[in-house]
């Protein structure tokens, strides 16, 4: 029996488990898998050393080795993540609908956990407890594939977790941590139909789509983000110069950040100047249309792939439209549906872009930057889901949870 | 461009369309349907004829030309399906969700279309219909793909809903008929993802394999039924028997019918012979476990393969067990998690049952033969979900919907 197969069984017996458990065990568990790993921390820093060097070795990036790597600080709000999932709801439980039937029956819907989750990711060690720590409190066993670049860490942070568990009803087996580094360990995760329930890939866009293209088991996917704004010719400029620069510089790298700014051809011509030399100031560099090179003659001209590129970076594209249509029509062509916007002081015209727009969230005169499961209120996310079904946009912890019909009877019988 | 493709862009063009509809018009559009469907019955049981004459020609069973055969009072029937889709709340723009953040940000859950939907099915024209109507009421443009021996029926169908189509406001290129019979046409149209947003199959066990383990667009999983009722030993025994008929004989045929009867060893003793008798006398051929058969000599022996098997048809496995967590056990290794029933006076043993068994409907002294949409009261039901993602169960129109977050802003940004 393969390590992957082996493991997805103890995770899905200890689901059983899980399956029973009360929302203060679960909690009781969370904390006690904070203490450890504030207990631990001098351990795991010299696991993380250990995936560090091999990485300096091999001359990984200095942006990917410090995703990688762990201190005090970082180790210490890992385990405040853990204490903020504590806080949240259980939605394990919840009855969505209950209602009688003619014949007396009685039908409630209840949300229960999924069963065994598949989180497949790459080398950010604090996935690996942010991860577990929302698969449990919603009821489901894990079994994590992380980055090989990270596996030192990973092995001594789960190791810390088993500890803190053994000590809490919650079966250790409920966290797995594939170690196996071949990628077929992956490929063989990808079919387990039966043993896990979803995969849910966290990363780049390469490891998502595949995922996606191989996976037999449902995939929740997430992360993708060509993400556009669009000023209206009404749009206040100041508003929709803060807008636009918030939505490309304050974080280039994430996916919800902008990608490509539409502007109608008439507010470009009084503001358009003034917008890109505010942009400029903060570092982006501009990929313009023939008719914004022409407002803008230090843009570098754009290529039709420009507009199909998620760079997470600072550059922008913009492009002149005469109108809201050429506008939608550029983003249904382009978004990957993501997080849209338009700034306009006219409502008629946003309304028609709120409700035309597909894409899990779309903003009115506000930054696409919002579309996160804490800005929305939620708590933690275990991703933002670019897909329609099951769950679109934030995924708090009801989208790590299903539903069981159950039905109380007295004999019935269909006639 | 192959054939799918081009369907799929026209569906998808028409779904931009199908999204801005208001209820009336759809409801319009499927009252339009109806009507010409009846109108044009003479042409489409003529055209269902060369299906018919072809199929015989072929060797075709007799119950798959039953299925695949139209008449006047089908067409009726169908007719009517239609109508009573027309009845159904419409979904499209419920609110689910509305709320406030502390930056003024006022952030609303809309329900929304899925998009395209593409449905992979056998030779029932029938679903041709009703697929199309519930996606048509759902906001949806669908692609339809169904088996070729019903070709010259759907093709005729198609073209009454067309015309019909044409004198509403609904495009008719929201209705797509694939009519290449070719295998490789469904191949394409399982990996086209940004054109389809899901396949739903309908269909037997080795369709839904192949759409599951080949499609990379998303999929809800559909149909598959090896459901268990457990006679514990507290249970009232005129209604354990009557669940138990209803469940086998009532309509062998289908999902929710019963496969296999778990009966407590103590309930067996004084009960199983009558029970067994009953289920004789409706022609039920029973296969028992090794205490079975001690019990009923006249059972044949059940391999554990049969435990594993969806007869759709009039055979029983009986197995006794000793205990509640037994029944659990073999439940939860042959369960495909569609219907599961426990008869018993004792509600703590009934608790746990419904608890702890993980199925999409889980009954309390009732039969298995109630998990389905119209029992349900959800109306007409695309199918009956047997995943956990996105919809588990019976699936009414909302099944055919996802979710939009739209968010009303005054320029906000993120710090």
């Amino acid at each position: 029996m393969s390590e992957i197969t082996m493991k997805a069984g103890k995770a899905r017996s200890a689901s059983a488990v899980l399956n029973r458990l009360s929302t203060n065990q679960k909690n009781d568990a969370l904390q006690l898998m904070a203490d450890s790993l504030r207990n631990h921390k001098d351990d795991i820093i010299a696991a993380n050393q250990e995936d560090l060097e091999r990485g300096r070795a091999q001359g990984t990036s200095p942006s990917l080795l410090d995703r990688l790597a762990l201190n005090p600080q970082r180790i210490e709000a890992i385990a405040e993540g853990l204490e903020q999932i504590i806080m949240l709801p259980d939605p394990v439980g919840d009855v969505l609908d209950s209602f009688e039937r003619p014949n007396g029956l009685q039908i409630t819907k209840v949300r229960v956990p999924l069963g065994v989750i598949g989180i497949i990711y790459e080398a950010r060690p604090n996935v690996t407890v942010d991860a577990a720590g929302l698969c449990l409190k919603a009821g489901n066993a894990v079994v994590l594939r992380g980055g090989s670049s990270a596996l030192s860490s990973n092995r001594k942070i789960v190791e810390v977790l088993h500890s803190a568990l053994s000590a809490s009803p919650l079966p250790a087996d409920a966290i797995q941590l594939i170690e196996s580094a071949d990628r077929s360990s992956v490929d063989e995760m990808l079919k387990l139909n039966g043993m896990l329930d979803v995969i849910i890939p966290r990363g780049g866009q390469s490891l998502i789509r595949n995922v996606v293209e191989n996976a037999t088991v449902p995939v929740i996917e997430t992360g993708a983000g060509i993400c556009h704004t669009y000023v209206d010719e009404t749009a206040e400029p100041a508003m929709a110069e803060a807008i636009a620069v918030n939505a490309k510089v304050q974080r280039p790298s994430v996916c919800n950040s902008m990608e490509t700014l539409l502007v109608n051809t008439r507010f470009a011509a009084a503001h358009l100047e003034h917008l890109a030399d505010q942009l400029k100031n903060s570092g982006v560099e501009i990929r313009g249309c023939t008719e914004t090179v022409k407002l803008i003659p230090w843009a570098v001209p754009a290529e039709e792939q420009d507009f199909a590129t998620e760079y997470n970076d600072y550059i922008l594209n913009i492009k002149l439209v005469d109108t809201l249509d050429e506008a939608m029509d550029h983003i249904s062509r382009f978004s990957t549906k993501h997080s849209e916007c338009i700034v306009t002081e006219n409502t008629a015209i946003a309304e028609r872009f709120l409700q035309e727009v597909d894409a899990a969230a779309v903003y009115h005169n506000a930054s696409t930057r919002f579309t996160d499961g804490f800005e929305f209120g939620f708590g933690a996310e275990i991703g933002i889901s670019t897909q329609k079904l099951h769950a679109r946009g934030p995924m708090g912890l009801p989208a790590l949870t299903s539903t069981k019909y159950i039905i109380h009877g007295n004999g019935q019988i269909r006639g």
